[in-house]
C-alpha cells in the first residue's frame, strides 16, 4: 500500500494526485462510494465517489469560508439547517458562536456521520453536542413546506452530480427561501469558476432568481479543483459588507485559521473570468 | 501518447496531474530540464525540471497578477527590469501600460526564451517587441553595482532550489533596492504559502529587511501547489492601497481576465495561517 497515489480526476484531464499511507474504510453505502485514506500530507481524507470531500489539513479553509461571513453579517444567529454536512465540519464552525440555540443538520447518508465520528474526529468533534439535531434523510424533502424557521441555512453539499444533484435547482433553493425567517441568510458551495464555469453561472442564475441578495465570495481550497472556490451568500436583506458586526467579531476573538475581517470584506473581490460567469 | 500523465509532486506527497496529447518537445538545456506538453485542459504547458511554470489556460492570473497591482501603484513607469520571465508572459503585461519605455528582461536560460517563441505563441508575443532588451545572462550578476536605474523590477523566478536560487538571497534583494530609484517598486512571487511555509516566512523576512515597505498578496493559479500564490510588493515609499492610480486603471480599460480595481485591494486580504508566516 505504500507510496500509492490516489487521483482525483477533476474533469478527466486534470486533477490532484496524494500520496496515500493506508485505506481507512473502503465501502459503497446506500448512496455513494465512501473513502478514508491516511495521507502523507494532508493528514486523514475523506472521499465520496472517489472525489475529495474533506481533508484534516485543508478542511479548515472550507469550513470557516462556508460559516463564519454568514454567521458575523447576521443581527441574531439562533436557529440554524444544515443541509448535508455530514463529517460536522461545518457544525463545530457553526457552534463557536455563542448566540446559537440549535442546529438541525439533514445529512442524507448515515454512513458519512459514522465514519467520520470513527476516523476524523477533530473534524466531527461536535456530532454529539445537545444543540445539533442530526436527522438522516434527504434535505429536498426535509425543507418542502417550512416557512420563517431558520436564520441561516447551510448547503454543505457534494457536486450537483449523483446524489446532490437536487440541492441544485431552483425550486429547492425556493424550499429554503421560504424555511427562512425574514432576515434569513442561505450560503451554499458553489464550485470552481476555473473547471466548472458552467456549473458556477447555472447556480448563480438560479439562486438570483430567488433571493434579492445574492453575493459572491471567494476561498482558496487546496485540495479542490484549480484551488479556488465559490461561495453564494443570498439573503432577502443582509448586506455582507454592510451590516458586518465588527464589534461581535472583536468581542468572540475567535483563534480560526483561515477567516478574519479583512477576509470577510477582501473575499468578496472576484476576478474578471469570474465575475464574467455571474454577468 | 494518448492518455499519459504528466504530475508534478510539489513535496513528494501531493501533486497535480495533467493528462498530455503530445510532448512537444523534451530537453537539458545548459541549466534545467525543458518540457513543453501539448494537453487536454491547459493547452500548451511548459515544465522546468518537472515543475509547472506556465500553461495557456491558466497563464493569465500569474502574469496578471505579478504585474499590474505594482504598474497601476507607480506614478510614471517608464524603465522596467524582468529577472527571470523567458516564457514572454510578465513583458507582454507590462507592455500593456503606454507610458513604459524600456524593459530589460535577464533570462539565464536562452532555451526559454527560443521553445516559448516556438511553443507558446500567445505568451510569447512580445518577445520581438522593440521596447525589450532581452539579455542571456544570470540576473544575480547583472544586478550587481546598478544604481537608480528602474521605477519597477519584477523578479518571475523559478522556484527557490537549483538555478533560481541566488534570486532568493539577501544579498540580491538589496541590490535590486539598489537598482530601483527612489519610488521604486520591486514585485516578486513568493511561493505558496500551504505546501511551503519555511520558504514564505524565509522571503517575507529577507525582503522586510532590505524594503520600508513589505505588502503581501495573493492570487489562485490553478496549476500552482495548492492553488495560493503569494506575491510581495516591495518599495522605498509607494504604498499599494493609498497610490492606487484608479483614474489610469480606468483610462486604459484594459480587457483583463484576472486583475481588477476591487482585486487590487482585495488580494492584499490574507487568511490568518499566512499572517502568521509573515509575522
Amino acid at each position: 500500500m505504500q507510496g500509492m497515489l490516489f487521483t482525483e480526476m477533476h474533469n478527466d484531464s486534470s486533477g490532484i494526485s496524494v500520496k496515500i499511507k493506508e485505506i481507512l474504510v473502503s465501502k459503497k453505502t446506500k448512496f455513494q462510494k465512501l473513502d478514508i485514506f491516511d495521507t502523507e500530507f494532508y493528514g486523514k481524507m475523506l472521499t465520496l465517489d472517489d472525489l475529495v470531500m474533506t481533508t484534516e489539513k485543508d478542511e479548515f479553509v472550507y469550513h470557516e469560508m462556508l460559516t463564519h461571513i454568514a454567521l458575523f453579517s447576521h443581527k441574531l444567529p439562533e436557529n440554524i439547517l444544515i443541509i448535508g454536512g455530514g463529517d460536522g465540519g461545518t457544525a463545530r464552525e457553526i457552534l463557536k458562536h455563542k448566540t446559537i440555540k440549535n442546529i438541525d443538520m439533514v445529512e442524507i447518508d448515515e454512513d458519512v456521520v459514522i465514519e467520520s465520528k470513527k476516523y476524523l474526529p477533530t473534524i466531527a468533534v461536535e456530532l454529539d453536542n445537545p444543540k445539533l439535531n442530526i436527522m438522516i434523510q434527504d434535505g429536498v424533502e426535509f425543507v418542502k413546506g417550512k416557512s420563517n424557521i431558520y436564520d441561516i441555512i447551510f448547503i454543505d453539499s457534494t457536486d450537483p452530480i449523483s446524489v446532490g444533484e437536487g440541492l441544485f435547482t431552483t425550486d429547492f433553493y425556493k424550499d429554503c427561501f421560504n424555511a427562512l425567517k425574514s432576515n434569513g441568510i442561505l450560503v451554499n458551495q458553489s464550485e470552481t469558476p476555473f473547471h466548472k464555469p458552467q456549473w458556477v453561472s447555472a447556480i448563480n442564475n438560479k439562486l438570483k432568481n430567488v433571493f434579492p441578495i445574492v453575493k459572491v465570495y471567494k476561498a482558496e481550497v487546496p485540495t479542490y479543483p484549480s484551488g479556488i472556490w465559490l461561495f453564494e451568500f443570498c439573503s432577502k436583506e443582509t448586506d455582507p459588507y454592510s451590516d458586518f458586526n465588527f464589534q461581535r467579531y472583536k468581542d468572540y476573538n475567535f483563534k480560526l485559521k483561515y477567516y478574519n475581517d479583512e477576509i470577510h470584506k477582501g473575499a468578496f473581490s472576484l476576478p474578471n473570468y469570474v465575475k464574467e460567469l455571474l454577468a
